[in-house]
């Protein structure tokens, strides 16, 4: 059973490695990189082949993660109950406020999204459905660390990373920051991940009353914040959104 | 090594297995589905649950797929090289023919969706990335099945499954469909795979001159057919969309 349980944890270390950094790697630094003799490696990589979980470069022998990932990261999709319950609400939210609309969960050490609707204008938009947000910068993440006891272990275990002059790091003051959103009931990101890029976000619950995820409206600094603070029309519009979600995981239920 | 190879085999089966039909699954459905002995399937679905590939409902004990699953899926999409040429074509074939864009490419016996941008309207839309298209009766799957060998392999050793009634099923009338697919260029869905739709794709070749994936439109049939044909100019802007993200797949260097 033991080896059973490690081939399989070598093999999530393999794409785990392949999804970070370089993406596309040769057998010889994977085996390195992990500290496994280049036969065991090739022996998972084959395997991890042959199943669609990798794929394998023709010309250059290098190794990248495979097709098989996104159809069942789209079936995770399918059975996510947030999502799904989410779907009109934000959809709703992105037309009222003019802002994209990200709802995210924690997973790992961060935020991660599991829907996004476009801002609604023209403008060409790179979907994140998938991607990894900070959890002490941005609005979704300080809401996540500030309602759900997990997400806080991983956020003060973590080193905060500065990625502009306003990011927030410091122990007090990080705790500063979620005791304030702890009051208001919901967060916020000022400048604080991307320069120019302002969020609100609220926390959504089930019917359990536990926060199971955070969603939020992220755009412009000029058109989110008047004078240096969030548009109060704004917030109203995401707390609205993020209670009506958890009325319909029951967390509104007596 | 074979019982490292075979871990990882019974975990892929696992996750292929919650993909699909029930997706929530108790330990002994899973266990009995793939002929495994019940701690043997823990033993696997324990390791998953640790490394984020399975999640464990609380309330039920059933597992389901994991958030690991949609992260590493977006990282795959992060090094598509097809997909990444083909975004700002893709947009501009959005706008130009008002209807969605499909990108596919094949993996397994289908057609993955791996980009998709929506109609642009305002009208609600579900995003398809990470879907599977049938090879048989979409646009996509024509084009793939008529120019590459091993979606021909495919779509002939599997069952052709009837969605309309126009659905074309029969050996001989298929091949027909293809070779009309190849002398034409194009390949179109006119109400085989869904009621109502219909769609025209054209097929994308590589810098060795491989087809490497396909795109094209959908819409409704009112609007992207004329007389129960395809509109000529909605096959000329598929056509032109295709050979521009060939050129920049370096296909069309002498």
């Amino acid at each position: 059973m033991a080896r059973n349980i490690q081939s399989l944890e070598r093999a999530a270390a393999m794409l785990r490695l392949l999804a970070g950094g370089e993406r596309r790697l040769g057998l010889s630094d994977i085996a390195s990189t992990l500290g496994l003799a280049k036969g065991t490696a090739h022996g998972i990589l084959r395997t991890l082949q042959q199943e669609g979980f990798v794929e394998q470069d023709e010309a250059s022998g290098r190794y990248q993660l495979g097709a098989e990932l996104l159809r069942l990261g789209n079936s995770y999709l399918d059975v996510h109950e947030l999502r799904a319950r989410a779907l009109v609400w934000t959809d709703d939210l992105a037309r009222s406020s003019g802002e994209s609309v990200y709802l995210g969960v924690l997973h790992q050490q961060g935020v991660l999204i599991v829907h996004h609707v476009f801002r609604p204008d023209d403008s060409r938009q790179v979907l994140e459905v998938g991607a990894m947000h900070p959890l002490h910068s941005t609005a979704l993440g300080k809401v996540l660390s500030a309602y759900d006891p997990v997400a806080h272990t991983e956020v003060t275990e973590t080193e905060r990373r500065v990625f502009t002059p306003r990011t927030v790091t410091g122990e007090p003051e990080f705790e500063g920051v979620l005791d304030l959103t702890r009051a208001r009931g919901w967060g916020s990101d000022v400048e604080e991940t991307w320069e120019g890029v302002a969020s609100v976000a609220a926390p959504i619950h089930d019917r359990r009353r536990l926060p199971v995820g955070a969603v939020g409206i992220t755009g412009a600094v000029e058109r989110v914040c008047d004078g240096g603070e969030l548009r109060s029309e704004l917030v109203a519009a995401v707390r609205d959104c993020a209670r009506a979600v958890s009325r319909d995981l029951g967390a509104l239920r007596f």
